[in-house]
């Protein structure tokens, strides 16, 4: 890393509970594009404290995580349609003193829908009703998607989120099967009660075409190995979560690095 | 430097032109120390909100530069009697959201004072009317001298600030001379319009025991070449300098690093 001087323009992040991934992530390409820049992550003693600071101190960019997500948009300029379409932020950008807050979750999923050239006419089961799964539903509807039925427990948030996207709710999986499964739950995330089991049934991914894990830890989540293994196509949480920082990169340097910078990125941040 | 990660602690500087010296110094001491902290100087677009944001994002130090001096008392929480003494402040302690507010320029004065056995009984000219000849004069009347002589040719600042301290004004030097000459004008200061002046002249520095130059660079200035070539005891406004950085590190670490830790870290600080 640089010798640290008084020009450098500062990004931060700011969550409860924050990992080393995005101080690695953005400090790393910093170095690899050259840019007298620095990253840090940040757990705010008080949200509108912390974002006045981003305004007193012309700090440049800031993620936003859990708990922040929705009590940051009363506290910013502008919205972005990709934060207002999910009345959601993970991402602000300052520029002098005006900040405009976006959403590289919602971003990011629709990159990856199109990447892969997901058929909208294709039926897609969406498990979860969290903040995750409301962006992963609007980056579904607005790519043309109307065949969605959220798979949720909870009936006030699963049904909620799916009349927000004139799609179906179902409280249970059953034995429903369809084109597309995605998982926006904890399950099959590292270090949770559920690491070690599937989101979805055999029966289910065997009969699908693609299986699509919001959960970004492991990359090889159980439902991953399994789409994997049934040779479907294979969309991670991994790929969400690296895309979304790229972005937020971008937004912030208004450089995009080259898919090498970004794995490299990307090998930086997991070898902690 | 270490590899940036979430945990440091930061602390930074606020100035409206803000020099690399501190994240130098300060930067250097901390991967001395083996300490997990980082320093960064920062031209805020609003004092308010960039206090707000040393609460709301818990930065543990925030040193105060010009034109923020005064201004920021009103944005603290308590005063210590360093800053109190002289209504001014350069620097700010965060423990745990209760904001501390000190002033090592006068900690500096009084240290050198003390370490260079200046005798209380000796009479002392300084020249100067501004925030520093502020700090400067409260230091000596607090180290119990009285025969001392503000000279300022603004009435106003200069017969304001002696009557502060019960001292005597004079609007110019004229033929006087005492046992200390202090300089705390931008006479003799690097790149001023009198960068090549002495601010006593050659007969006032023959007369003297001491000469103490509060200006910081060149550490050389003319003054201190004087009284060096004339065998006085000379104080450097390099020496002010270090020992304010050094206190203000010791405040918001806790630590006090050795003396040939802080000659290093003054190296690295000038060899920009």
């Amino acid at each position: 890393m640089p010798i640290l001087n008084k020009d450098m323009t500062l990004c931060i992040s700011l969550s409860a509970r924050p990992s080393n991934n995005g101080t690695r992530f953005h400090n790393y390409l910093y170095d690899a594009l050259g840019l007298n820049w620095i990253y840090k992550a940040f757990a705010p003693t008080d949200l509108a404290q912390a974002i006045a600071g981003v305004r007193g101190l012309g700090i440049r960019g800031c993620a936003v995580s859990m708990p922040y997500k929705e009590d940051v948009i009363a506290l910013v300029d502008r919205m972005d349609p990709s934060a207002a379409a999910i009345d959601s932020v993970n991402t602000i950008v300052n520029d002098s003193g005006v900040l405009t807050a976006y959403n590289t979750d919602y971003t990011a999923i629709a990159q990856l829908i199109a990447r892969n050239a997901l058929d909208p006419a294709w039926s897609v089961l969406l498990r979860g009703s969290g903040g995750m799964a409301k962006a992963t539903a609007a980056a579904f509807r607005d790519a043309g998607f109307t065949d969605v039925t959220i798979v949720a427990r909870n009936e006030s948030a699963g049904r909620g989120l799916a009349e927000l996207y004139g799609f179906a709710w179902a409280p249970e999986l059953g034995d429903r099967t369809a084109d597309v499964l995605v998982n926006v739950t904890p399950i099959g995330m590292a270090g949770g009660p559920d690491a070690e089991s599937l989101s979805f049934p055999v029966s289910a991914v065997d009969a699908a075409r693609v299986v699509f894990d919001v959960v970004a830890l492991p990359a090889e989540t159980p439902l991953i190995k399994a789409g994997r293994a049934a040779g479907k196509t294979v969309i991670s949480g991994a790929e969400v979560m690296t895309i979304q920082a790229l972005e937020q990169f971008v937004l912030y340097t208004g450089m995009r690095p080259t898919d090498e910078q970004v794995r490299a990125a990307e090998e930086f941040m997991r070898a902690q």
